[in-house]
Order: structure tokens, then C-alpha cells, then sequence
């Protein structure tokens, strides 16, 4: 509890802004005046306007996804993205927006709201990941871009995308989707659910008017450890940790015993603070109430709008939070929609995060298919 | 936040009690100067005391197993125990032990210190599997029992069995384990942490101090959600709720909306209040620190001293808590120590619960066993 980094919700360095002085509205109601939408770009875009890439991200990364001259930290998706990489920003004009809603740059709960001076918080309209998708739309615009060569969506990126491919038909040439569904399903509502309840109930929240001295820290801690168990898998722990006994912190009574509870609590305490509860709880919500066949008789049907060229989908075996048949469900939604599509099952043992950190299995998957799409 | 559902720590009916009024030593350590020892039993002991299966619990079950004339509610595996039940109570005497630690009649941390006049809370010595097994010992010596028959464990009953045959090898003739472990690992280590987390990081928690009006039951309402989370699975709650929504309950903000939200709700409301806050944590943390090849070279080592005529392992598909792995370790160690024993695969989809739930898969299995044991 002794953490006071600020939550921080002004990137610089490469990061780039679409100042939208419009008003912008939400698809389940409300507007808010103007927005800030945060991007960054690698690479050149074509004189044809035609390789540009959109990445869409998960619900907490920025949109710094690969370092670059104007900011040499490593992204999010260092070996993923650059020059000569599977995403080969040689050949392609990279975009990663950050999420609206979020708190790395883009308008969300944490931002000022410019007529009262204060933080939007509650006040924010109900965020869906159509918004997401609608404001990411008004950062190709505002570059003139018409149409991508390919929208990337890992995790909620890729309910984004489909959101995106629906928004705008034909919006995306290609697509790859990754570890992600076309709707949220029970068991994962669930965890989400309780990591939310978690926020809410933790005293400090005070129904959204927490204070920098009076911050829902404990809430946001036990949300990202059930975020991290949620995230990883028991073939990996059990490899991993074993039962090796941790020496990090003080041991105490109902405390840390085992070097598993110490990862944890050093993964929460990096993520605690640098994370807006407000955004967190909107964006967490946001992937909770996305069905893409909502207001369709059928999945099937919400996919017949969908234009694509080609589409590459990749689960991995041991996430049980997105699982895969949620997976198989969009390649076989597209195939009946005579998309050429591939799906793809990793037998990567480290769950949802798998495509953040089992390279030797991603890169040649994703290198493969951009070397292959036109 | 309005229950006042006094915590039952007084069974009656059926229940009877082993006073046992000599000091009792902890395997870790420490040591009480008498025990309580709760327990129920059904069916007749024969002439040769040579019928008696005793019956170890999970976490939070009482002794009630099943109904009886003296205590005609439904016990938590009603249909399994019973006359012409799979464990047959006309031919079998049967006994079910409430844990120590528990508090549903047994001493432990919500009991009340004779020296002091309060409860031990955490002055309780810290509580291994193996005290859980020793005291339960006690129980059967007090009712002149030798050798049983059978001892039968599912979830942490079966590691309560695993270190009772290691305690007096000999002491049971038949084995029937039942989505259980030979020791704690990390995924699930994890998961039972953070429960414990959240209950002490409730300030009504108080580092035990808690009272009936100050009581931590925002971490206990979380610590159940998270338990159901970790009982159930992926498959039957898609099945079972979908993307359904409740009405059970107010809508609010970031509260309940789906049907799988308010299940857990409902569940958490039946639990909290009726389970004390230390003995949750003690019989947690007591899952999690054992490990029966402690003190042995390997797993191999440990099983080497155990002595039964036959055991049947009964796994489950969607169990991620308690995996398969897990079970067939236990059936591969007694096979490998020249036990007869067999491994049964069972592909409910109720996860780790679906022994309290799966009758129809459960029940044939376990009257299999027991009807081919002598």
C-alpha cells in the first residue's frame, strides 16, 4: 500500500493524436463533446495508401506496441512488430490507436471532462466495443487512409476488429484475429465479473470519487491477480514454480508461502497505478456485453456482412479464458461466409498471454500469413 | 450487506461428539489441551467391527453426509449414501468426520479457548492435512475400530485419506479417491491465495479480530464467487446460462447483469455467514501446504509405505482445479507400489463439483467399487 506512482495517462515520445472537435456518440447512448484518440505509426505509408495495418489492442495496453526512433522503449509486442519482423514495418504502414475508453492517451473515465474540469468517472457514457471500433475508424479518416491491408486484433482487439469489419464493410483487405471471440461467454464473464466486483466494493472506490491518497488499491490488486491466474495456465505454473518456496517478501500469517503468490503479488504491484480503476472497470465491462450477433437471428448471420479477402485465426490450447472453440467459431463463421479462411490451435502452454510471450510460436504463424496476403 | 445469519458452529441431530480430553499435538507444531471431534454415522457395525468405511470431507461439508431418522435433512451426498445407496448403508457401517479446523462441530479457530473464554481464532496452531487425518483417527479408535473397510476422500478428503494411510498403514483395506491430489500445485495455489487474500484484505477482517457486527463478509462473499468459479467449468455454465440475463437483482452499475452473475451472487449469500472466516483460512492454507512426498525423496517414496488391498481414483475432464494429471499421478503411484487399483476418466462437465452434482455418472462408479471390494 506504500505505491504513489501516478496513474499514467500521458504517453509521449512517438505517441500521435486525433483531436476530433466533434461531437461523438456512443452506440448504446450519450455523447461526449470532442475526443482525444492516442496512436502511433510505424513505417511508410504507400503512395497507393494501400499497406497500411491497423493493430487493435487488448483492454490495458497502450498504443506503443513497438519501439521506434521517437520512442526506443520496447513495446508491447516488441518481436511482433518492425522492421523485418512478422508484422515487417519495411514493407507495411503500422497503426496501433489505443482504445477509447482506456487511459494511455485516448479520451476514457480518466480524462477531463473539458465542462466541468473534472474527471469523467461515472460520468462517462456506457462504453461498447462498437465505440472502440467507431473512434478507431476516425483515426484512419483523419490519415486518409480507406482501406487496410489488415486489421490485427489479439484478445479484446479482436472483438474490435470484428466490430471494425462490421462498422465498415470492406474497411480491411485482411484480417487476423487472435486468442479472441465473437462474444463474451459465461465463464469468462464470470472472472470479469468478480474482478470488477472486486473494484467497486473496495471502500476507497467510493463509488468512483477515489482520490490519489484514497485509490482503490486494494481492489485493483486482487482484479490483477485474478487477471494473471485467468491469463496464464497450470501446465505452465506447475513447470515453472512448482512448489519452490518464495523468498521476496515477508512471510505472515495467511501470507506468501510459495514462489507462485509471490509472482503474483510483483506482477499486481507492477500493474496497480499505472491503470485507471475507472477505465479498467468501462473497458472490462465493455467486452462483457460484446456479442456480435446481437440483434441478428443467429452468429451466422451477423457474419454475412462481413467483406474480407482473407482471414488467419489463431487459438492456443491452453487458454481457458478465451477458449478454443470460440476460435474455430470465427473461421467457421467466415468460411460459411466463403471468406478464405485459417484457423490455427498453438499448443502454447502459457494460456491467453501466450501471443505476449511464446515468440517461437507466434512469429512464424503471423510472418507466414503477411508474407502471403496481397 | 444485511444477512445476520449467526455462523452454525452447533450441530445437532444426528451428530455425536469424540471429547477427547488430553492434549492433541499439531504435525507443524503446537498444541491444544482437548478436541471436540464432531462426526455422524449411519448403518450397524458388525460382530466383527470389520464393516466401518469412513468418509473424509472436502473443505467446508459437516459430518451430515445423508440423512437418517435422528437428522432427516438431505446431507451433502444424499444420493450416495443410504440404504441400497452405492455406499450401502444396510450393508456397510459408515462414518463421516467433521475436519478438525472446521466449524460445524469439530474444534478449531472459531471454537472457544477453555483457558481464555474466547474463540482461538489465530491463536490456533497452524493446521496440517495431517492433524485432519490423525484426529480423525482418534475418532475411529474411540469406537473401537481397527481397520476399516474403506476410507473414501473426494477433493480434500482424499488428501485427508492419503495421509491417514500413511499415518497407520494398514488402517483401510480399500481406497476410493475422488477428484483429489497427492499434493497442492501452483495453479490451484494460486487460486486458494488469492481467496485468502481477499478475506484478510477485508478491514473487517481485522487480523481476526472480526466480530458478529464487524465481519469480513465483502472478502468472504468474493472468496466464494472465486471458489464456485474454480468448482464449475467453461462448458456447463455456457450451456447452462449463455449469455442469459438476470433479474433476480437490482440493476446498477458495474453490478450484475448476466444470469451467471447472479447464480454466483445467490451462491455467495448461501455460504458466507454460514462458514467461519479463520476456519476458511486454515483449512485453505492446509490444502495448499501438503504435499505427501514431503520429507521424501519423490512421490514414489511417499507411496511406498502405504498398504490397501485395492483403490479406485475417479477423475473428472473439466476438473482444472483438481486435474486429471493429479489423479492418475495417484493411481500410477499405488499401481507402481503393487496395489491393485484403477483410474476411471469421467467426462462430467461440472468441473471439480461434479461429485456433489453428477449423480448419474458418480453413482455407478462408486457402487461398482464398492459392490466388487470384500
Amino acid at each position: 500500500m506504500t505505491q504513489s506512482i501516478q496513474a499514467k495517462t500521458s504517453p509521449q515520445g512517438a505517441t500521435q493524436y486525433l483531436h476530433y472537435e466533434q461531437p461523438f456518440r456512443f452506440a448504446n447512448g450519450g455523447e461526449l463533446p470532442r475526443l482525444d484518440m492516442a496512436y502511433e505509426t510505424w513505417g511508410q505509408l504507400n503512395a497507393e495508401r494501400s499497406n497500411a495495418i491497423l493493430i487493435l489492442t487488448g483492454l490495458s495496453p497502450s498504443a506503443h506496441v513497438a519501439s521506434s526512433a521517437a520512442d526506443p522503449k520496447d513495446g508491447w509486442w516488441e518481436p511482433m512488430v518492425g522492421p523485418g519482423k512478422p508484422i515487417d514495418t519495411d514493407r507495411y504502414f503500422v497503426i496501433c490507436v489505443n482504445s477509447l475508453g482506456s487511459c494511455k492517451g485516448s479520451t476514457g473515465p480518466a480524462s477531463i471532462n473539458p465542462v466541468t474540469g473534472k474527471p469523467y468517472r461515472l460520468s462517462f457514457p456506457e462504453l461498447m466495443i462498437q465505440d472502440i471500433a467507431s473512434s478507431s475508424l476516425l483515426v484512419l479518416e483523419s490519415l486518409g487512409i480507406d482501406q487496410l491491408r489488415a486489421v490485427v486484433g489479439p484478445s479484446m482487439g479482436g472483438m474490435s476488429g470484428l466490430a471494425l469489419l462490421k462498422l465498415k464493410p470492406g474497411v480491411a483487405r485482411h484480417f487476423l484475429a487472435i486468442s479472441t471471440a465473437a462474444r463474451a461467454e459465461p465463464f469468462a464473464i464470470s472472472i470479469r465479473s468478480l474482478q470488477r466486483e472486486m473494484v467497486v466494493r473496495d471502500p476507497a472506490w467510493n463509488d468512483g470519487a477515489y482520490t490519489e491518497q484514497e485509490w482503490p488499491e486494494t481492489g485493483m490488486r486482487l482484479a490483477r491477480k485474478l487477471g494473471m491466474i485467468s491469463y496464464r495456465s497450470e501446465p505452465e505454473w506447475r513447470e515453472r514454480f512448482g512448489r519452490s518456496v518464495q523468498d521476496h517478501y515477508e512471510e505472515r500469517l495467511f501470507g506468501m508461502h510459495f514462489n507462485i503468490e509471490s509472482y503474483l503479488e510483483s506482477a499486481a504491484r507492477k500493474f496497480i497505478r499505472n491503470f485507471d480503476p475507472s477505465c479498467y472497470l468501462y473497458l472490462s465491462q465493455a467486452i462483457d456485453f460484446f456479442d456480435i450477433s446481437n440483434g441478428y437471428e443467429d452468429m451466422a448471420s451477423a457474419f454475412a456482412g462481413i467483406r474480407l479477402e482473407s482471414a488467419k485465426i489463431i487459438g492456443v490450447e491452453t487458454d481457458f479464458l478465451w477458449p478454443v472453440h470460440q476460435q474455430k467459431q470465427i473461421a467457421e463463421m467466415l468460411v460459411a461466409n466463403g471468406i478464405q479462411s485459417s484457423f490455427e490451435l498453438l499448443p502454447s502452454i502459457q494460456g491467453h498471454d501466450s501471443f505476449l510471450v511464446d515468440y517461437d510460436r507466434f512469429c512464424p504463424v503471423v510472418a507466414d500469413y503477411f508474407a502471403h496476403i496481397r
